[in-house]
């Protein structure tokens, strides 16, 4: 039984719910995320009640127990966001996701380190996106961020991590959120990081969304793991990690 | 090539939008829709955005053109929807929908009605649900309030209309959507129905979104109404009329 660490559930039809299941993908995080840019924060908190209300319905039917994470996203970043800053204080949430930086901007730094002081403050795991471009700066500076606010190591996974910035990520201590898919890594790649550093720090996720993106990369990436570098590896990497951070 | 007059692509996956499009069904008109009750009435003008901005360029490139619909469905009307019907007022929409009525609730009634009132004044069509429980009395109210409204026959569909409702409806007037779905009506049922009764005044559709529904009954459909009535007859059920009747 596998567990997608990081994917967005409301970009996915029933039918792939129910590939996820039949593919041996029983568990995952779903995170929080709009596709525009919202003109209200309100629609945040609406779409934080979809998910946690909604949609680990619609995941359970198809077969997949579904943990909802809420926040901001920095591509989705509302006017007068304090509105969602205080339903964020004011809530119990199970993780906070996915938050980060994408163009590293004075608004996306305010924005990812309210969240991060929320988190540290109520115990939250928190899933931290790392942007496609500019992905080495970007990750440096949440690095800093996170180190600034002497953030918990147990309490943040960086996520989407690749060869470029692994090392860096490595050095902090925190948890690594691998993404295997077309464009990221291969499940080879997944298996090649996995054998070289230990399982230890790693989770395996697909981020499959919205996009024309492939469903089950996380039970490939787990049998290319198994096959590579071992069966406890492999449960830790596509399961057991996420179930930690998570304190599931 | 097929046009699904109703569906909800929303709830649908990449991959069910690449079915939709591998099955002909080339052209869909999507329906808004919150599948919970939105807390906030600003959440309804960004999913709207959502549905508009973004939707229809996912549905393009999985290969589908897509006609969006706005509107609040009865199953999720806002507090202070006043604020939606301002913006209803104000915007350029090609079609209200879903709009209904699904309990027959003074809200309901007089929600549905501020929305036809826009539509009228702005010759906008509406597409407009009928539900599963309570069909009858709820499609004889939802003429009733169209009758007083004097609303144009061309400019509403009343959809989900099943045997039960089929006659009042054609008495009416007002187009006639077939929902072609397990637990509605079957491919046969569809092609039944046009036989008996002339294809002038139905469109197909599948009503398909986050539940586990069939996605390309349309397809299905059209082959038995083909099959059972004619090329012609195929051809405006399942795509000239919703083409007609949205005016494109």
């Amino acid at each position: 039984m596998y567990f997608d660490s990081h994917l967005h559930t409301e970009g996915l039809g029933f039918s792939d719910l129910k590939k996820l299941s039949e593919a041996g993908i029983k568990e995952v995080c779903s995170l929080a995320f709009f596709p525009i840019e919202p003109k209200f924060p309100q629609t945040m908190v609406d779409l934080f009640r979809k998910l946690t209300e909604f949609e680990t319905l619609r995941c359970e039917a198809a077969g997949v127990k579904m943990y909802p994470a809420v926040g901001i996203h920095p591509r989705c970043i509302p006017p007068d966001y304090g509105f969602v800053m205080k339903h964020l204080e004011e809530g119990e949430w199970l993780a906070f996701g996915e938050i980060g930086l994408e163009n590293v901007t004075k608004e996306e730094i305010e924005v990812l380190t309210s969240q991060l002081e929320i988190a540290k403050e109520r115990d939250i795991p928190c899933i931290i996106h790392t942007p496609r471009g500019n992905k080495k700066s970007a990750t440096e500076k949440t690095l800093e961020i996170l180190e600034k606010l002497d953030f918990p190591v147990e309490l943040a996974v960086i996520d989407h991590v690749n060869f470029e910035t692994l090392d860096m990520v490595l050095r902090s201590g925190y948890w690594i959120g691998l993404t295997v898919q077309p464009g990221k890594l291969s499940p080879d790649d997944a298996a090649r990081i996995v054998l070289e550093h230990g399982s230890e720090k790693f989770m395996l996720n697909s981020d499959a969304g919205y996009r024309d993106t492939e469903i089950t990369t996380v039970a490939e990436a787990a049998k290319k793991v198994m096959e590579v570098v071992g069966e406890k590896e492999m449960r830790s990497v596509a399961r057991d990690n996420a179930r930690k951070f998570l304190r599931l």
